[in-house]
């Protein structure tokens, strides 16, 4: 288990003040929780930025299902990457329109390289890659 | 909240056996609480035997997402009913196999349909509907 | 590729009308697709009565959350035998009630004992598990 | 049905060489379609700019379970929202760690909050929110 240690940081007090905003806007129950928050997302950003570290992506993709017959193109683009996606989730929106949340586990390039190919496939409207972690490196 | 009450039940000691030897198998910490979810179980049963009760069904498929275009197949049959179904569940089981979950929810008439529909598709290896409540009526 | 072979089979004429009659329900093409159906739900059956085959469960279960802790119950159960279960699904039915769909993957023996203390537990309302298959065995 | 224009850009050369490089690494099949991917994301922020907006967010968070009865408590909080919110999914990524996307539809303000007030949980180690669409105003 993890000791708590206490340290000072010193700030303008305009920015203080705007740290303050920030820290109650987003329901923060103290400073020092949205600091530890701070610190924790350099840490994920850190780890996605070298090729070789394990992470997880969370992948979002909107389209239109009967467009170009993206719902095969992307089942076949999923399964040839089966072994880092661990599972999908798929929402109906509409008659038309469908979301689909596709969760990938790997080395950092190999996940933006999926998420790279998911979302520039044509057809698809919007895509975007949420980078997270494992959590065995964050306390 | 709800009252506990008590009473009794007489069972030949050979039944009785084999139900305590079930009980221990599922893990149960009482014949009580075995029991009670033995005639929830029949309540559900029974709401689902009621075209005109509103239940929750999850549709387990499997299918190989390259036959017969099966993937466009399935996401189209879907979103035709898609007011019923909340989400998929999506597992690329190998480079061929697909696991499906489909959660849907309305009358029971209805979501017996769907379930039908997507399991008597060609192409679909293996089909289940689990019948289970919105939990409303269930203590 | 497998290659499609035809037989012959015999019925009583009442026996065939009413399985013609399940045929139309169903919604199948044919009484082919829907004898391969029925052979396939054997198949898969008998895989489930071998403890040592790789077998698919999908257990369904419903509860309310903030009773006996059961949302902390059902995490720590789940984390305990988190290399078999691949993902679950939360629907959020209502203020009190959860639906949660956990798929797991392993010897059939091991699944079935996952989805007995799933079902089991107390506060539980109601759980069913759905017996499927990798699908490598079926063509 | 929508007609496709073309129109022409005019690019500094050395912008143009790295966006070309862009369009290679992230497997655009053209310029085109990349430049129609950036407008989309524009007007896709821009609907989140607008705190009336029908969107749809998809949170990312990261903890462990057994911090805080964090499983409790984000059950707790989720329920509150259960309108807002289609469904989460969740991976056990271990012993102690735990993913969970939530996929949450309404207007922008509120999906804001919520993804806010989940991931300024205690003992969440990493949140993230995707902000995309209901794709009905995107072709």
């Amino acid at each position: 288990m993890s000791v708590l240690e206490r340290f000072g940081v010193s700030m303008e007090d305009d920015l203080l003040g705007r740290f303050d905003g920030l820290v109650e806007k987003r329901g923060y129950s103290s400073r020092s929780e949205a600091i530890r928050d701070l610190v924790r997302q350099e840490i994920v950003k850190d780890e996605w930025a070298d090729p070789n570290t394990e992470v997880i992506g969370t992948v979002t993709i909107v389209y239109e299902h009967h467009e170009h017959e993206l719902a095969n193109v992307l089942a076949e683009l999923q399964h040839q990457y089966h072994e880092s996606i661990i599972c999908s989730t798929h929402i109906h929106l509409d008659a038309h329109n469908c979301l689909e949340v596709v969760i990938v586990r790997g080395l950092s390039a190999k996940i933006k390289y999926i998420a790279n190919v998911l979302i520039s496939t044509r057809g698809v409207k919007h895509g975007d890659l949420c980078c997270t972690t494992t959590g065995k490196t964050l306390t």
